[in-house]
């Protein structure tokens, strides 16, 4: 058995594998496969609004908001979020920079208007989350990245914001409550603990929409996706079938709230073993730990070959760290059991005990 | 058994199908599904590397030309067409206008500089591929479709321009051979004969991008998307490794020329009886008839309620005509047999005895 720690796109439930492997061959006894029919046809129609309707329920989206399933990933969402949100004239927008995907946000977010940072980590290689800053109140809109899979750090507590608040919740989403209504857009990559890669979640106050006095380009368009139903085009039907089915596993499963308890138990677990064995340190500030992606290091990397033999030994795989940080990180999306996490800590327990 | 004629995303070959269900459980004897695994591991780089060595080889790309696997279907790609080659300072385009598709191009274009229509059918019904236009030598390029599905017509011959030429191919790619050099940019959403919904293949002439004095999104700029080797962001996995798979069965196939063999005489069974049977008619000029979508209609739709028992009774789906043409629309995109189209033409024959 694979103890699958990957960080993206990562392991999903076993039962969505089986589910998702027999649509391909065909979909729910209506003699097609789920990929070589219209989009247009009532099974499909009918996804795609059962996977809407499931963020709605599971994020008890308010009323007023829209919910769309595109494409192009989180990056492509930097754009997008932009584009809907910053006024065509003077535009100006506040970006909270704690990573490479903060950065990105802000690259693409200068192409449109002004971009003040009102606070980073980056001299820091982003170990811990800006807590001392000002958000301006003449800024179109805030916009943070809420967990940084690569540094490992999270926002445990969302910024107060006078303006809009646009967020990147790519690789948290669906593992802890939120209070949808404190922002204006959401968006999230699927491919940590939604589904698959190749399509992206956006959720949106529609009242916010069409206000900057840009033209916009269809792709990019939220309000006319919206009108759409989330199918101005063919959508990433494969994608949103698979997520609809991780949803709906998640609902099963007892919803947010019943995942953001396992979640804090996996973390608590690992970040236990990190404190407690002495050949291991964290990487973050302890109070901006992620509860999705534990970043650590040994003390002396005398010890590395000895670990990876006993990690990989015990059937763990993905915990090699970012090139940016080095060392290790397991990350521990939705669909991981606590029982790999288990396996984790007994092979740093095992490393402690042979070294 | 299903004769699947629908217009898209339409049939692929069931062997694609096995293999692609059978990688949602496990890849390759890897121990992990295709679709919780890294990206930028080496199963799926070897998957990227192959699919875009796939097309080089199918369609005989020549030296210096990229091949791309991106998302956001044809829709986005009309905008990031006009990015990547409108120029930034009195850019102007000439677009030729033969259909829905043709007409979404333009509007996108139309957000980043002048567009002039060159030429339209659309006071026809877009019933015909316009063939008297001059293409005038001091805009920035030439964009066409060059087969639309709705509309059931298809370039027999492209334009001579002496501009770039930027075909939206979605529909006809690898239905027949092509020469790539005669473009700077081709794309096309893989959801007809490539694949499942979920990617944009693009192919463009390296050197002749970044010369627009644009500064382009990320997400958009092609030679960005070069240099990252496909994969700026996470690709959409799964629709990259069906396309790959497509493609392999094409080339077992025999090739693109094989398989246009096979396509025009798809054509040639299904064209011969609308115009021999005296029940039915085309809906387009004959000399513009498509080889992948066939538009006709009942002279008389009294006998709209036999016919349509007659080919659902033999197993026929998805010819229900668009509703902007009505009747009916055979796509006979790559995969479908040559026996599929026989059985809907011995449907039509079977009403004219029974009439």
């Amino acid at each position: 058995m694979i103890h699958n720690f990957s960080a993206g796109p990562c392991i999903l439930p076993q039962e969505v594998l089986k589910k998702a492997s027999e649509s391909v061959i065909e979909l729910d006894g209506h003699g097609l496969s789920l990929i070589e029919m219209s989009h247009r046809s009532k099974p499909f129609v009918a996804i795609m609004e059962k996977a809407r309707a499931l963020v709605h329920e599971l994020l008890g989206v308010p009323e007023g908001y829209t919910v769309l399933f595109l494409q192009g990933g989180a990056t492509l969402g930097f754009y997008t979020a932009a584009l809907n949100f910053m006024k065509s004239e003077s535009g100006r927008a506040a970006y909270l920079d704690t990573g490479t995907w903060s950065s990105g946000a802000i690259k693409e977010a200068k192409l449109l208007g002004d971009v003040e940072v009102i606070a980073s980590s980056k001299d820091a290689n982003y170990n811990f989350i800006p807590k001392d800053y000002i958000v301006p109140s003449n800024a179109d809109y805030l916009h943070f990245t809420s967990n940084n899979t690569i540094f490992g750090t999270q926002f445990k507590q969302f910024p107060k914001s006078p303006l809009s608040m646009l967020c990147d919740m790519s690789s948290d989403i669906f593992s802890k409550e939120i209070n949808v209504a404190d922002f204006d857009l959401i968006y999230a990559g699927a491919q940590k603990n939604m589904g698959p890669a190749g399509t992206t979640l956006y959720i949106a106050n529609l009242e916010k929409l069409g206000k900057t006095g840009r033209k916009l380009p269809a792709m990019h368009n939220l309000a006319a996706q919206h009108e759409k139903e989330s199918m101005y085009n063919t959508p990433p039907v494969f994608a949103v079938y698979v997520s609809m089915l991780t949803l709906q596993w998640l609902k099963d499963f007892g919803g947010v709230k019943a995942i953001q308890k396992r979640n804090e138990a996996k973390a608590a677990l690992i970040y236990g073993e990190i404190d407690r064995n002495p050949l291991f340190k964290g990487t973050t500030a302890v109070e901006d730990r992620s509860n999705m992606n534990a970043t650590f290091v040994l003390h002396n990397e005398v010890h590395k070959d000895a670990f990876d033999a006993l990690w990989k030994g015990a059937g763990v795989s993905g915990i090699e760290g970012h090139r940016s940080v080095g060392g290790y990180r397991a990350s521990m999306y939705n669909a991981l059991p606590i029982e790999s996490v288990q396996v984790l800590v007994d092979a740093m327990k095992e490393l402690e005990r042979k070294a």
